[in-house]
């Protein structure tokens, strides 16, 4: 398989998918079995010290994974996360962009799995690593 | 190890460390080592169709376990989430509330272990099951 | 979906897909979605000590999660084992049999999910907590 | 942090601590937090059809883990496993060696962090994709 969606088809079909607008994350690159996204910081996604939340990096890794998924498949809009692993390494740079790179592991016939490192805009190091199982209706 | 906090402090205390309010999710109940929290549903946390989101379901279950946690071990703020991993499981049921058991498994001197199931209100079939670490601080 | 194979059932078809005997495991109970299991003591289990491995509780896990799997489903043999997360919560007793108990969560037409109580005989706190995923393959 | 055990150091701080021999697994490459190890073919590691066994799989995710951690902070017999996550990807190459990269994404003073990719011997494509945490002991 190779890449099916270009970066344009991905960011208007993630636009359409996620009404709500940019707090899911924005795509800033896309090939053949990976995304890069941002999410930009906000005050919905900051604990006491302006640190961003767990859950808004497990949203962002999942919309990411979704990213790198459908650049395989196409734009598969059912496909569902069955599980979500995420290892929490290193707190997050205060007021600080987080970004996530995702790619995949495998995609089968019903399952795809990849993993996604996220790490504060400008950092090596990464605050956080996830590994995602995504079911794949039939299509 | 027996219950050190009441379902009062707790309340009072989760109420301090989330100052966005009930979005968080609100207590139901609380035991020696348990505690139950519900998540009103809100525009944000639902996905086209009317159910509840995934990192809606990670961020009840990252809270309800923090509360069973400190039922063991008293208000210790800074104890931190360093592993989650979540099986979802079925569809919620739209535009319903999720309800939240969160149980230890093990509190030691440096980890704290447990399991979370996720319903939608007034359904005996989990949505999701949840497994945590938290890494409790010296104290 | 009740029960399909019983005990005798189960045990024999155990049997004939572990020729190697019973370091794989020994079938004590088995209900509707549901199997109790135990781990015979045996030096290849054992780490300096006393203490049984890692390894030896995740084969035990991922066992007794297929017979509680194939107690809803019946005798398919293919269904394989997709996603394993364990957490170590206690040493286990020394040269002592362990025991698991796994209960389905979930199961659907693709995927079963289920969790696995893992203690040394007689003891009440678990050594180990598990969740698996399972395929299923058309059946 | 950098490395601060050789490749010989540790072959031989393996070998006293497994001294059931190279069923635990064959050191190949050591680097700083890093390591690559290989397990032999061997009948106990297989399952019909020549496979080889998902807790094989494990057991030597958790070795090669063990190896890339105390390349940084040296002969820490007693770190444990607290959580191994693993994702079954493909069937590995029947009758074929399996080989394991670990690389450590974080080591904090109490916990390490870590993944591992796993192979069929001159496969590209991963059988399975592990990530592990550590609890490393006051040292």
């Amino acid at each position: 398989m190779s890449q099916v969606m270009s970066f344009i088809e991905m960011r208007d079909f993630l636009a359409e998918q996620f009404p709500q607008g940019d707090q899911y994350g924005v795509l800033e690159a896309l090939g053949d079995g990976w995304s890069e996204m941002h999410l930009p910081i906000d005050e919905q996604h900051l604990r006491p010290g302006g640190t961003v939340s767990g859950p808004a990096m497990m949203a962002l890794a999942d919309v990411a994974m979704y990213a790198a998924l459908l650049s395989k498949i196409g734009p598969v809009a059912l496909a569902v996360t069955t599980n979500l692993n995420i290892n929490f390494l290193r707190k997050p740079k205060a007021n600080m962009d987080i970004v996530a790179r995702a790619e995949i592991l495998k995609v089968g016939k019903r399952l795809g799995v990849g993993e996604v490192y996220i790490s504060s805009r400008g950092e090596d190091d990464p605050v956080a690593h996830v590994t995602l199982t995504y079911s794949i209706p039939e299509h």
